[in-house]
């Protein structure tokens, strides 16, 4: 049986290595490449170099940057009093996308996982707490904004009881019913959370 | 708003004109690549410059190919005199799967498409015309192994009025149950061609 050429199956099983690219898929996004000719092959390795090139971490909050600091560090407008804390560089991108905060970031670079052996001092809590005690930041409130799954409880738990000592107001985002959803088809957790934090109107 | 970096979002755009792929997979994928690190981006860039630098298309069969003529149009052990059609390269590795097939194969790089303005003279019909009229070949069989959907039906009655005035038999591959499959969910134009090709045991 004669295979695909070499480099064909080289570029297939570069493709595997994704998240969520089986077999299939990373045929069809090769043969989609070889096929799509040089120019769009050209402008995808220039991405990717790039990529490679320009973006790392910002030294201060931890998200993905070309600048450092990045471009939220940086702007003055911005109000260095509140800090919002995340598991991930994409969930600063969620809450930007909102629009409405104002105030800092601070990317943990992931959660506590104890079953996984992931502890505090493998995440960003170091740095978070340093901002935090940096006087000069004057930092009254710390926003936990950890997914509402396991490992982001386990996290938020964390830092509150680390952070709270300090005399800073730590919050968490508000726990309760998605929009649009069906009273019936809720889950139990959410509804129980969604009761604990029901408000008068 | 602060969205990502350009460099992030530059990859992200070319990511999505990959067939399949939306702008959270997108997303997902160009984070995983700058998570993962210089080296499998660089693994990355080289596969698909490879792809760019070597690939083209074979200049007897159509195939996709790192050497002309192509590793199979080049096996002197295999067998000349039959050609078996195919709309796209990926079909050559599908049989080839399968092992047992020893004649040659010519990829159409396309069907016949009324309804988009594909005819015979924007697919390799020519050049297939051209190879079965060549008499050092010697080409005996023709087989159709175009899609059994209606495209690839249209082309292989098409292929079959042109080419059986030429004296060479042409077949077409089997229709019928495929292995496994419920007589009771089967669609009825399956179960029609299954009974049309009804065979003695």
């Amino acid at each position: 049986m004669q295979g695909y050429p070499k480099p064909i199956s080289g570029l297939i099983d570069e493709l595997r290595k994704l998240p969520g690219i089986g077999p299939k898929t990373a045929q069809r996004l090769a043969f989609h490449l070889v096929v799509s000719g040089k120019p769009s092959i050209n402008r995808l390795i220039y991405s990717l170099g790039e990529v490679r090139d320009t973006i790392g971490y910002c030294s201060v909050c931890g998200n993905l940057t070309d600048v450092d600091p990045c471009a939220i560090c940086q702007d003055p407008k911005r109000d260095p009093s509140a800090i919002c804390v995340v598991g991930y560089p994409k969930d600063v991108l969620a809450i930007e996308r909102v629009g409405g905060y104002r105030g800092m970031f601070h990317v943990l670079q992931g959660y506590i996982e104890p079953l996984k052996g992931i502890g505090p001092e493998d995440i960003r809590v170091k740095e978070l707490i340093a901002r935090i005690k940096d006087k000069r930041q004057e930092v009254k409130e710390v926003i936990l904004a950890t997914n509402p799954d396991i490992d982001g409880e386990t996290t938020a738990l964390y830092l509150a009881r680390t952070i709270k000592p300090l005399n800073i107001k730590v919050t968490r985002l508000a726990r309760g019913l998605p929009f649009g959803a069906d009273l019936d088809y809720a889950d139990e957790v959410t509804l129980a959370r969604a009761l604990e934090g029901r408000r008068e109107i």
